[in-house]
């Protein structure tokens, strides 16, 4: 069975850096299957790294090696680590970018990547961490290295943490926030649907009030829906159209879901 | 031999939708090969979906499947379906978005995909079926599920048509439209070669007359020049240059080959 | 072991013009390992291309066919060619997409191709030489086929070379320039490490000093610092910011490194 990576960073598309982090992968072993998750998080946006890994870590094959490069303290002290799930692996700079991940799932074990004979180079640029040791740590991962072969053990719970956007709630209402807004314009909110614990409810954002739907197609062409989205959040949409622009909101804007 | 899934959509590159369907794919089986055609359609635009797969669909081996979203209607009554033609696969919505191949290529058969066995999850978000059907279904086929274990048989002339733009035909001249602008700014016109019986002729757009050429390289840098396109379709561009910045021309402007 | 094959073009990614030369290696071989460098080269722009392929040249597993497609003459009379060196092989139009990986590599061999029958077609599109010769000729490379077998020996002085940018270097300063700037927007200039003779100096762009770092968390949130970059290039960086911006610089803007 061939092991799994997948990618997700900052260097976008225009340059040749994410080639060259395939390129080292392929060194160590060209039959690792390497996915693709973004590679447009924005520019040492490690907060919105850390969403997009939590919406895609639930849907790949156990064992899969998750690197992520959003890398803002490259060079300097913070560490290089990896990461042991029960259903896959982490590779990247502890600087939180994993927190989320770490938020709903166990670390089994963690190391600090120190042996320097799993990196492409014992002497790797001080400014591409992601090439010189990360990708070759990634690959002989997923080729079935030891995670305690990596370097030496460091406890899970000291790993850096950030925090996620909060919500709040009472019996009647959940203030929240929009967290994310996709390439199509729905507004991901930060309201989990576990959170929700009435059937009933509509929204309101900007003075205006959503009307409660399952699913985009609920409502004419042209109209506000919110509903429980594929990612597990609440979220609001426009049949057929683009809620940001329509609702002249952006990152961080209140919504309350009201019962 | 592996099998081959190509992958077009418009959930664009910033979001980990298209991660996560490749991730969906994997864990069906890591060993499928899987080819990006586009994830950049319009959003929502069924008719530039349609083209594009036209152009893609004859470049691919033998037995692929082609996985196409581009599926506003999600979630509401329109039907998800598999259809089978001699040398290929196309898994997606029923929206038209597949009816330009159907134009050139038999369908063999077609299912309605209603077998939740070989969907990831029996049940699928009302919002993402690209992630929670489309990608598992086109993922057991390239294993070699066969189409009529997917779901009910349907009829392949029921299947929803969208009409591809028209052109006019006389013995002198025939009457077309842009239907396509690429990212170098040559403009695709909807005259197939097929249509075009003699071989000399000129080229009209905008009150300017384009000479017919074979190839970019027939003219001058800076000059506009119409051929045949690898497309098989009639183009408009200039040699080293943008053929939409220097024609000011859009989507369907008027085409027309004078004999 | 599955051969490697890299792709570089200006194609973009929002025409599948990428992912129908992917068709047709698949085509071959759908075990090739396919692994994109880039798409977004600016339009025509070889010496972009030349300059990303120095770049990510090294990083590859022996053997591996790193297919090139620049191309303005498409069309024309420039020739297609494969080149073989001592670690790889490249596939592409003669027209100097490859000359910096030759001023670094030796050549051992090129060739013109002309023998139709490692095409995709016998008669190829005048304007897509990309899929219809270059894409095929690379993926039987990377099965295996000999360079020798793909068309008549040229010799390989003779193919088209194009200067680089230069550099000027006295006892005390070195004159060089921005070569190329990253998506962070970071400037990579074009003086080598190799050409510094002295461990200490600072760099002046636009009558700013610049000071000597090692790595972009060497200063300041904000500040800027010049060090040595992965490339193996003087780069200038702003600490979590944008050089580009901060500085008010574009491509081939001044660069004195001073000792």
């Amino acid at each position: 069975m061939a092991g799994v990576i997948t990618l997700l960073t900052d260097f976008g598309l225009k340059d040749v850096y994410v080639g060259v982090v395939k390129g080292t992968i392929a060194t160590v072993n060209p039959s690792l299957v390497v996915i693709d998750l973004t590679h447009q998080i924005p520019p040492q946006n490690i907060l919105a790294g850390r969403f997009a890994l939590i919406n895609a870590y639930p849907y790949f094959p156990q064992g899969t090696v998750h690197l992520a490069v959003v890398d803002p303290g490259v060079g300097s002290q913070r560490q290089g680590i990896a990461i042991q799930l029960q259903n896959g692996y982490l590779v990247g700079p502890d600087n939180g970018l994993f927190s989320g991940i770490l938020d709903q799932y166990t670390a089994c074990a963690a190391v600090r990547l120190s042996h320097s004979q799993y990196w492409r180079t014992a002497t790797p640029s001080s400014t591409f961490h992601g090439r010189d040791i990360f990708a070759s740590v990634a690959a002989h991962l997923a080729c079935g290295a030891r995670l305690q072969d990596l370097g030496e053990a460091i406890d899970p719970k000291h790993l850096v943490r950030l925090s996620p956007p909060n919500y709040e709630k009472t019996s009647t209402i959940i203030k929240g926030s929009i967290q994310y807004i996709d390439i199509f314009g729905n507004l991901i909110t930060n309201i989990p649907s576990t959170a929700i614990t009435s059937s009933h409810w509509t929204v309101m954002i900007k003075e205006r009030v959503i009307p409660q739907g399952t699913t985009y197609s609920d409502v004419p062409v042209g109209e506000t829906v919110a509903f429980m989205g594929s990612h597990g959040w609440l979220e609001i949409a426009v049949m057929s159209g683009n809620a940001q622009t329509q609702l002249q909101v952006s990152w961080g804007e209140l919504v309350q879901l009201i019962y």
